[in-house]
């Protein structure tokens, strides 16, 4: 069987950091080619050393890790550091990575990587704000039909907004360029909040995890104790929706998720309602579609599928 | 026991054909003090002209109907044919009215009405766009404080829109009234989508309507089948939303709903999101609330309270 | 030879004071048929009382005027008080007036005036935010076609702004009613910073009216020696420009004009260049045009014939 | 005397053609580091090949030349093939340049060269849309301080727009990109039409280059005329606005213009006054000054300056 070959692209983050770890741990399916930065959760400093923290964790020092952009391409670059505290992954075990940045930058890793693998073999997973992506294809248009295929996680219809009411963070961070990302022609899959709130944390979803007989997966156990907490004060919710793990079982099991061929838009110039989906779930708009849009989960599967992923993990 | 004084605004449309018959129906609780016509499903004439065949069908020639706003504050207008048909009643049994429309303008009915009246005595029930209120309010700010609450049909959040992808129809048509209206101070109710997609017609609940032994039992009936074939075949759903017969019912009988006292912004300026509802659920703005925007619905309560109320009828 | 029967639309204001000053000394060619007043300058009440007081400086406690609208169709009102003191004339002798406000509402005197003289007989006159103006159409429709020409003070493009970089006052306070107006297919005469920029007062200008041989001439200069403060102060300009005179001059000789036949649209949405005019200057845009564009004057000309009209009154 | 060391940022358009001749004419005064070519006049293909063939009519086939961005930050290209013919140097002698093009990416090359110099020793001069200038900003933040200054050409206040009513061309064409260059805090120069209006060519100033006793003198003298008609045409000015050589001569000698130093932002959202600046002249904004607006130009030095500076080409 053929690895899907993947750059992932995270502003972790705990979720993130929770989405690595189960990407790490299925490297018998998913073959990581990279992992490219972007401010988000955090800013640019911060996630890039988080991003090696993680692999550390994993015992992955061979991960190439890429600084990318330091914020959106149009707008003050807003993170979320009352989600994920000051160090994006509040309440974890934070050393100095030992393994170095790569020296290029996140864009040029991606366009580099592009044009030298075969076309249609790479797939871009990008789960914090799309500034990298965007930013690949205005400096480099020709590798848009080379991607296999986008899955990522950002945007919310159903769901209502989580940064504000009418906007999913990662798409309220760079409304321009998900726009961008979404408009390239590119086969895309998007995981919204409308799928990740049906994937949320449980104490028996977390317990699976701290058993596991490793290090990881009570690391990861922990993690999600910490993420939780925001949204347990804040909505009011049982459990905290899984965002970026969503995009990473997709890629392994797309059969586990449910969703519609749509038309997306994403609001770029309003103040209010900067970075709001419009997802055309009936068909009124007479616009082409351009992504598939998530908004079903089999949440036990997806959970059972991370821990079987984590289980290989040191 | 007090009944409800009542000002009824409306741009009917088959749905307003039901929640005006719901409403005469109800004339034991609820006093009518007029009709005020709006361009919005159709063009001010033809709204004119339904609003009193519906009140001839229920033999009440002696309600008083007023035109009002041929088009919204700022937008060009925008109509629903497609749903409402030609004359804005499809399917219905159409003749010339008999009684005259009144020589006021809606605008200054609602006025002349508010402050004629005792303060805080009239509940404004508009189920169109709504133009007439901003501009009532816009002529005359000192009615403000009089008005004891409005009770609307508008505006959607997690149910999506129905017109475009970002906004339901009269929000859409004028958001620039729907922004004033929220932010006037006055008490206020929202029907949304949210709710009224969860009061949709069903053969049972036609067949209600059908077998009362009167007139407009029947014809009720009748202009529900209408009604449906527009959504079933855009939406593939069972059955018709009944939104502004929501409003009717919120008046009549509260605790059949249930909402939450939220903060409601609309957009006005963006092509894309235009009419779209900014409703802070989780009240994540710090935007004081303007609303008690409703999502809940006891449907079969409702509907059995409108034929209650429409076997009162002729 | 008929006199041009008009209606004057005002929020006085200190150039205001002088135009309406101007007008009623033109009494022997100009038919003012009353005075409506909008939000603007200052508020409505500020303004009701002022546009009294300078009708009894005058002598001419039969003219009717009408209070209007409170605020813009959209915006939060934006007031002047830098400009024109907190009175709206700072410098001018203030007194309780005696003559009453007309009970009707400014909006409804415009229209029953339109409805009630023959189609193509009267003119407008706004020398403020276009506010009552755009309610009139809004209610009232039928009366485009019956109104002779709008002659209106407002709007900039060559000039550059003055109350932000990208607009002039009047059309920046209420952008909505303006871009309203100036689609109203009526025949439209703009007279925009542009010229008023070239009809400035100086010491000899100021002189002329200071020695009439009267009360009011003497008056008009205080209140131009008080108006040029502000523009002395901050644009280091000599003398002021007379905005709202020009308007008069316009109706009592457009000789004294030149201008354009051009498209002109005025920017509603985006908080940087609200009321800001895109006028098509070279004809690049491909759009109607709806406006003569006034850019220049005979200055000198101008203030001899306010001189000459002003020494007709008391 | 130390030499200006310059990138030159453009898109070569007509105009551009005269003012890289000017730059490349005036080497004994500025030190060319490379030109960096930007989809605007014309496609990115079209304007890296003309930027060479100017370089080789002034047997300059050692000057690095640098492809760029294919397309604006956010918007879709808009080109001016309406003005620069379909070649973007119509009326010109085209020939297959025989110089290769860079290899490097020109954002890569603005970024290292900035790198490597010293820092405040390089001066970027953009004469077309800022997409390039943007991207190696977003790209790489360390540059901005190590800039010396920006001395642009673009914007737009008093003069009016050229390619719509509210705005000029390439502020127009990358509105994204402008408004973040003025935001940078980086020392920036602006010759916006304001001041290329008072440079036209006339029959005299062209006659001067048509008799240099060279190649590139005639050639460029046949440029301009080509350039003209479509002003003449279009504005019915005599002679054409020599919008890029301003930027050119204020590099070689600042005391030939006046400006002020003023906040300028550029309205980046509404599709009416896209890419308008708005100027703050008067300072009434309270916002801080980020640039030098240039109004005022000696124009007969300047062609005399730029005739001195040509006769130096073959």
């Amino acid at each position: 069987m053929h690895k899907l070959r993947v750059i992932f692209d995270t502003d972790p983050g705990l979720d993130d950091a929770i989405a690595l770890l189960f990407l790490l741990g299925a490297r018998d399916e998913i073959e990581l080619l990279g992992v490219s930065c972007v401010a988000g959760n955090v800013g640019i400093e911060a996630v890039s050393r988080n991003a090696r923290i993680i692999c550390e964790w994993a015992d992955r020092r061979d991960v190439e890790v890429y600084a990318g952009a330091a914020r959106p391409l149009v707008r003050h670059l807003v993170t979320a550091e009352h989600v994920h505290g000051k160090t994006g992954m509040e309440g974890a075990p934070m050393h100095t990575p030992s393994m170095a940045l790569q020296a290029a930058h996140a864009v040029d890793f991606i366009i580099d990587t592009l044009r030298r693998e075969p076309a249609g073999t790479v797939t871009l997973c990008p789960v914090g704000p799309l500034t990298n992506i965007a930013l690949a294809l205005l400096k480099a248009p020709d590798i848009a039909p080379r991607i296999r295929q986008i899955v990522l996680m950002g945007g919310a219809y159903f769901a209502g907004g989580n940064v504000t009411p009418a906007a999913e963070f990662n798409f309220y961070v760079d409304p321009h360029a998900a726009q961008q990302v979404l408009h390239a022609g590119i086969p895309l899959v998007m995981l919204p909040l409308d799928v990740t709130h049906k994937a949320c944390t449980s104490a028996r979803r977390v317990a699976a995890l701290a058993s596991l007989p490793n290090h990881c997966g009570p690391l990861a156990a922990s993690l999600l104790t910490s993420f939780e907490r925001h949204d347990v004060k804040k909505f009011g919710q049982i459990g905290a929706p899984l965002h970026d793990p969503c995009a990473v079982a997709y890629l392994l099991d797309p059969a586990l998720f449910q969703g519609r061929e749509v038309n997306v838009e994403v609001e770029t110039d309003s103040p209010l309602t900067q970075g709001h989906c419009s997802v055309d779930w009936w068909g009124t708009s007479g616009r082409a579609s351009n992504a598939l849009y998530i908004t079903e989960v089999d949440a036990d599967a997806m959970f059972a599928r991370m821990a079987q992923a984590m289980i290989n993990l040191p």
